[in-house]
């Protein structure tokens, strides 16, 4: 059996331990053994720095000893995904594990940058010099975040599902997640 | 001489190739020859979508030839460091080349979340029960971002430095950029 490492910021819920047992039932109903970050074993550090480390160290290893990662991209504090995930999602690519990825919202980066950070009048879509009110141009792929995570993805699994998700859902509901797994068994 | 891949934002700036001679010019400085993204050469492709996954290939190829990466993990449009950016440095990480960063922001994570996401009256900073309006609580390390990007650095240079630079000069000044250089110099 494969393993899947879970990276998502799953682990900044109010119950994460709930959703990572939720996750990784969906993982043995598929075939796959799930590995959640709260998975490990962390003992007391001295100090909030220690403790950071300690965490760090040991997400590192786990995704060391997975054959997979299936990334949650759902955007999260802004028009991307969660750091740490996009960190070990490109860990993974970098150790040639098949990464994958879904997100539960489907409005492009694009659209989701302007909504936020978009000055002015909104040009054609098409024009690479549309810009942020810092002046940095918006990527405008038609992807759903920067193009180094669909484009790692791409040349890995080709597994990224998207499905959108209304706000009070978005960070629980495990419709994309599952669709991963389906895909993921069938490769 | 040792490569150092350059991750960061630069490439959205109005000016990208500039500031990319610029870092590759102190990397000369210091002994490093300097790969900048766009130091590839991407043939035009018949789609948005196929433009976007030669540069992933490209950046990817960029990195994988490389020996370190010094990544500019200023916030970008949210809270964290920009996505590529993050990706890139744990696929360093992966690959275990010397990772190390720089930030031209000193604000610590958890109160840059909280100006923006932060909800009702502040707790305690050392309480680990805070959380954003979404409900997700803020990692709260007194690191700049999330703890796998400090993390990895730790674990490779430990070269990370801050520096509060203004907001009009903070995609641009490369002071910090120049004080990694130093150090991993005279590593």
């Amino acid at each position: 059996m494969k393993t899947i490492y879970l990276a998502g910021p799953e682990v900044f819920l109010a119950n994460p331990k709930e959703i990572g047992e939720a996750k990784k039932a969906l993982c043995k109903k598929y075939g796959f053994i799930g590995l959640f970050p709260l998975d490990k074993d962390i003992k007391a550090q001295p100090s909030r720095f220690e403790t950071a480390m300690a965490i760090s160290q040991g997400n590192e290893a786990l995704i060391m000893r997975s054959d997979i990662v299936v990334a949650n991209l759902t955007p999260f504090r802004g028009p991307s995904a969660d750091a740490g995930t996009i960190y070990e999602l490109g860990m993974g690519r970098a150790l040639n594990l098949m990464i994958a990825g879904y997100s539960n919202c489907q409005t492009p980066y694009f659209d989701r940058v302007w909504q936020v950070y978009g000055q002015g009048e909104q040009l054609s879509t098409d024009s690479r010099e549309i810009r942020d009110s810092d002046g940095n141009s918006i990527e405008n792929f038609g992807l759903m975040d920067n193009l180094m995570l669909e484009g790692g993805i791409q040349a890995s699994s080709q597994v990224f599902v998207t499905q959108q998700v209304e706000a009070t859902q978005r960070f629980t509901d495990l419709t994309a997640f599952e669709a991963v797994l389906k895909q993921l068994q069938d490769l």
